[in-house]
């Protein structure tokens, strides 16, 4: 039997990082976020930071990415070394154990792999604009603005690996507005559904 | 305090009707479906059938729409006619009850008018063209072009009249794949955030 895994997708500042963490935490099963960043760092080679930033760059995307397109591992660009790196790492965390995966396209790199639970969080662009000002500061650029960008870029990274739309119902089990239904009762739905 | 409307958007065959008469009935209150066809009927002294049918079709919407379009009801064009019942009808029983209201963009219609949970109910389409054939019966033509058809309506309907995307889950404060998760345990998780 396959084991169980929880995949999460997440709008930035919807609070889906700590769904995750709160429901792997019921299920006392692992939760990997920050740690499976380390997992990639570690097998790459590459910075942790570095890793966290360029996750969201397609390739074709922006100044900044074809600043960076030159550059490559093995023959790969480096955003398709790091996708390659990633998917091995999400393959052997899903056949190892039953876990919770935040981000990272799981959902879409163990389509048939395991028996996934495929949950999105998103919440209103006021509320995600409150939580990441609350989060991480105010800075120059406007939380909406700093939203906007962060959406378009995953959007356009999911889209350009997984040939799906980000954040289109359909393709997941479970959407939740954490902002109207709250957090905890988001974790409380998710497990009870495990 | 308004009244607590819980509105259901769904797939053609992903059994969102039937969520939303089984929530309706654990909470004890009434649900709108045929009903407000009836009423809407009633209303624009226009036949049931034409309204079920119609409700799907945007006035811009191919050859059999633009051969209705010269047809007016006080000036307006058919389906803007009824748009204009219809959202007169649903802010009615919104104002009257709390009650579950299942398609029919009442989900845009009330925004900001009841204190509302938006409800979208999804399937994948090999689970919804065995639901449907098991529902309706064979027709010549496949089942998956039937629900590619209503698919393509609803959304541009929904388009037309709300300038939003159906199914798109951040409208949404909870979407739901009813084939994974089970009709019954879509009723208890809505009936549960009521």
């Amino acid at each position: 039997m396959a084991n169980r895994v929880i995949t999460i997708s997440r709008e930035f500042g919807s609070g889906g990082r700590t769904v995750g963490k709160h429901t792997a935490e019921k299920l006392g099963i692992p939760c990997y976020d920050n740690e499976l960043l380390e997992k990639i760092a570690e097998e790459s080679g590459l910075a942790k930071e570095y890793i966290a930033e360029r996750g969201e760059y397609t390739p074709r995307g922006g100044w900044l990415a074809t600043a960076f397109a030159d550059r490559s591992v093995n023959g790969l660009s480096v955003q398709d070394y790091l996708w390659t790196v990633q998917r091995k790492l999400i393959l052997e965390l899903a056949e190892k154990e039953s876990c919770v995966i935040v981000g990272r396209c799981a959902d879409y790199i163990l389509e048939g792999k395991a028996d996934l639970l495929k949950v999105f969080i998103h919440a209103p662009m006021d509320k995600r604009a409150e939580r990441i000002v609350k989060l991480y500061g105010e800075t120059s650029e406007s939380p909406e603005k700093r939203l906007r960008d962060k959406d378009k870029r995953r959007a356009a990274y999911y889209q350009f690996y997984t040939d799906t739309e980000w954040g289109k119902s359909q393709h997941y089990h479970i959407s939740l507005d954490s902002d109207a239904i709250g957090i905890d009762r988001c974790v409380d739905i998710i497990a009870g559904l495990y």
